[in-house]
């Protein structure tokens, strides 16, 4: 049972092998780099492997993805077709989600761009908004990640809705399924969560056209991907002020490059893809027991459906 | 049927004054400053009155709180006794101090302070924090406000403890009751949000002291009072690095001076005393429901207990 594991960086790459080492007793695991015959390996675990990395393996059997988007193993032009792929989902990635959500969902709401920009003038200005139940809130994909956010902004008291490909119920959220409800789903939708899967009916989706859509003076939060994103079209809808506000996880180059204007934008926050990012305790525990699973079984419950995209 | 209105700002004075006449037609209402008949006076309808003021109505029979405290009436030393005093607490009240806290608990919790420094320094810096069921959170104070805060920060996953002078039991909370259970309450407590009322028992309750008993490097949200802070204890446990962080709403003297240290103290986010604040359109509604009954049957839901201050 050999497993190969990558990650773009060396240091975590060793962590992952040890973490695996010790949660999977008996197994052979090592370093993409230390695998010295490449026809034992049946699994791979990686995060952006290295196009053309896993086409070295001819017995490969199951390839984990490090995160519950799928995107990153399918963009390897190389990919082995027909090996099935895990992804990796738990209690700690949606309930990290949910918290990321619900922080800049209430910072947009509560406007604490402006409260902090006020504090700096030492502007004692009481910013008033309406209360929760009276702001709309849209979510975009309801897979595992957006059910649980839109029922935590639910749950919070806003006026919640959720869009997604296929029908779905959520306590409190009003869901909208189907390109051919869009339109209804982003009408006075004054916040915008996006949680989609990157696929290629979704890439490129946040763009002129959407944000045109949405109340005058909407906030959008991307914590899915940055491809979802057509960078240009929100700085020209931030500064028209259609767009007031944005907050976004991830960008089409990560690390974000230090010259994008994204960083020092005064009504952009930027964080590091951290939303829901996984720790090597929590991630290697689901791993090791989708491995397990998978050994015995042949399936396990997060295997994703690459024909999708997730 | 006389109602005399009084707030600091004449100009709110005059909304409220309209808001009440709209909603209590056939009833006398009026700013204090235009009252001719002081004996015909029965209602007051205030928010911080000038000491002595209530006292010039002989035939006084409730005092209305335009909020939820009502320490800012009982601080008029001429205040007459024995007129019952009705706080003003509502849904919309409830709901905003639920944003309140569960935004600013969900900014300590996920280092926002540090991560929009991260920001500013272009620095691709991912702030690992613990998920939200391996964080501390503790509520002093389980009036209204503070268990629907309890309550909420639990659904959002926090290990949430409350504290509270009687017994309470709140979904989801571990609640600790008498100042016997304070030091237990205390320890171990990653982020304190303080929702106490503000009595003699209560006044400076955040210093060195308590501050001590907290987790190292716990954050400390006030949105009660400014008397239930030592300003300058907190500013020593900032110092010390014992307190990481801290959100305030509420001061001493308010507007907060503009030689005040909170305003440009790195550590310390200030905010305008907008936790829960009430609009004259839901606390109007509110405050002439409770009027009605009042003038009735004597009594209303909402009726505070002067002799325990809140």
């Amino acid at each position: 049972m050999t497993v190969a594991v990558y990650l773009p960086s060396e240091e975590k790459t060793h962590w992952w092998v040890e973490m695996l080492q010790g949660l999977l007793p008996g197994w052979d695991i090592a370093s993409i780099e230390d695998i010295k015959d490449r026809a034992a390996v049946k699994h791979a675990v990686v995060w952006r492997p290295r196009p053309g990395d896993l086409a070295t393996f001819p017995h490969l059997e199951v390839i984990v993805s490090i995160g519950a988007g799928i995107d990153h193993v399918l963009a390897d032009p190389e990919l082995p077709a027909d090996v099935p792929i895990i992804r990796t989902v738990g209690d700690d990635l949606t309930q990290r989600m949910r918290e990321y959500v619900a922080l800049h969902v209430l910072r947009h709401h509560r406007d604490m761009p402006r409260q902090l920009q006020a504090q700096a003038e030492k502007d004692w200005h009481a910013i008033v908004v309406p209360v929760a139940p009276n702001r709309t809130v849209g979510v975009m994909g309801l897979g595992n990640l957006g059910a649980a956010a839109a029922e935590t902004l639910s749950g919070l008291g806003f006026a919640t809705r959720g869009w997604s490909k296929s029908e779905k119920t959520i306590q409190g959220v009003e869901t909208y399924a189907g390109a051919g409800t869009l339109d209804a789903f982003l009408s006075g939708c004054e916040i915008l969560v996006n949680l989609l899967p990157l696929t290629d009916a979704t890439t490129g989706i946040l763009k002129a056209d959407l944000f045109g859509k949405l109340a005058p003076g909407a906030c959008v939060i991307n914590c899915a991907r940055g491809g979802h994103l057509v960078d240009d079209d929100l700085l020209a809808a931030l500064k028209s002020g259609h767009i007031k506000q944005a907050t976004l996880d991830v960008f089409h180059i990560e690390p974000l490059p230090t010259d994008h204007p994204f960083w020092d934008h005064p009504a952009i926050t930027v964080t590091p893809h951290v939303a829901s990012q996984i720790d090597a305790a929590t991630g290697g525990r689901l791993i090791a027991a989708n491995l397990k699973s998978f050994a015995e079984t042949g399936t396990c419950p997060d295997m994703a459906d690459a024909a999708r995209g997730y």
